[in-house]
């Protein structure tokens, strides 16, 4: 890893660090055996230098990438998201607004997929659903 | 559920007897876990609605939607789609070359992948392949 | 051109010749000082092979069409094939129907640009928008 | 119009006054003569449900909004819901936030559209641009 | 099977025979039996036609192929091009490159699946990641 | 701009003198004004870093690019790689072709707004359009 960029490295690992746990980082960090590159570069530049720069909070920021991950169909991702944003503090229920919200702007197919995802991930960390308690 | 869409809600119903048998709907419905809300949106907007508005019948409907869930990669909820094309009298044959029609708007590999799934659900429900007896 | 693929060519001039007019067919043509070989790969291909291969009928792969790229977003083809389901006797509320349908499966954003520009063409064709007379 | 949707239709047009200014609103209705259900949809399913279902803020709804236009590469809706990102009081730094995240999550070349998009709308408005003063 | 795509489809077998080896072809050919039709075409057209038109090389093409699927969601049929550029001689860091230049087109998450599928594909056929050696 | 990365856009002002002129690395630098952080981005992490990590020529690198972007249907951004294309000495021919194994890949109608955009841009450059002296 070039010395240039380590300083937006290490931002990068305390933005993962409020995303998620040592079980996320590994995750991000296990694409090094694919191409150690590209895995810098989601840290260094995604996470150290996109989710550091300007005013906005993170929780904002995780809202936008589920609603980015849902719209372009981009679902692989999606479970590492919704960790992130259970960790921040945004509530299942908020979860699921967000992705129904992308219904109307990306169609109920996607926002359909969305749904499925966010289910399996609750049921598999015993969050209980939404839907459950009304 | 909101009183005030309770005729587009039953219409929705109507609507998805003729598209699928119990089954199918328990499955729209298996999403009020998750978000009662969009189930409700799904059976009142999406086939209360949209599906009930206008002149086209719902083979024409059901042949766009396959269209439109090939030509955007959306293919998760391509096999109801394909199940309510059976049950509405487009033969295999038909949902196949409306696959096939995408591979020339949306390329070859969304062509494949609607190819694939339309084959895994046709071995699934014991319908003969339509390739099988050319 | 290779003599290899005049029947399908000639075939794909035939469909062309019921999909739109003279000026339609020059345009398609047109791309041939960018690339012979795009546009006889459009007209061989495209309307020679994939438009008459199957028992779907001419209005139906037109819907299709209208739907696939809609719900892809690629709209600088649209007016071509919305001109096409005219001059097959689609009438323009089947067209918006069309269009419609693919609120529900794309999303708002994507239905709108094709409503917008299905009424640009209607108007620059003077024929009449079907919410005028309603 | 359906009465039975009059309700949400209501409460379309309340949030609509909130997003944006009559001329907006005219937009939004000019849709009538291509399609009056079309319009009624957007109005009160996109607007009057959708937006009103939860506890999301409209504010964040808003970004929402522009992350999945930008995402899903739907320029044409991007400015009128710039405007209502600036009717809502989000700056323009946080609108140009929200469109520089999505060059992580979806490429450079559709926050690069998004940018431009952005720029014309603030220039045409009067708003200094957020890179003017820095 | 047409006689007068005989030449194309041949043509398009020897392409293949360059791409991929017996199971590789019969794989492509497997989809005869949901449509005969669809395979010749992807054969004639696709491999036969498209990949022999003019002076692109078949790494090139192959390069382009991993590129357009990565950039358009497309995994399905990822493994197949991934396996046919190391058929033809693409080193595994090429092929991770690729990927990863399309990590700034079309963002992390696509790349980052693209990313997984190399992985697993690698590893599958005994190759070593890129990333081990460094 | 944080000194950090000042090597980075060094070297991505160095790439993009072998693709563009100074015309072109001012339309660039011209996003400054709407928002520097994404113009450092585009030009440090997107020039400076993805374009000089690994083995890929830029010849390589630019026809990927403009895999990627007809692809995904971001047109926008295409006339500059094309021009980027021409400047590194990829002929009309070559940049035709990689459209037009797009259109197998992702369709006529992608490849078709693709193939518009390089016959307008050749014309505005005055470069001979590659179906003329056929």
């Amino acid at each position: 890893m070039d010395v240039n960029n380590k300083e937006s490295y290490e931002k990068g690992i305390d933005v993962l660090k409020k995303l998620t746990d040592e079980h996320g980082i590994s995750m991000i960090q296990s694409y090094k055996d694919i191409s150690p590159e590209f895995t810098e570069m989601m840290i260094s530049f995604g996470f150290g230098t996109v989710y550091t720069t300007g005013s906005l909070e993170l929780k904002q920021r995780t809202m936008l990438t589920m609603a980015s991950l849902v719209s372009q169909g981009a679902f692989e991702q999606l479970p590492f998201h919704i960790r992130a944003a259970i960790n921040l503090g945004i509530s299942p229920q908020e979860i699921v607004e967000v992705i129904l919200h992308c219904a109307a702007y990306a169609g109920f197919p996607k926002a359909a997929s969305g749904m499925r995802i966010a289910r399996d991930l609750f049921q598999e960390l015993g969050v209980e659903l939404p839907g459950e308690s009304s």
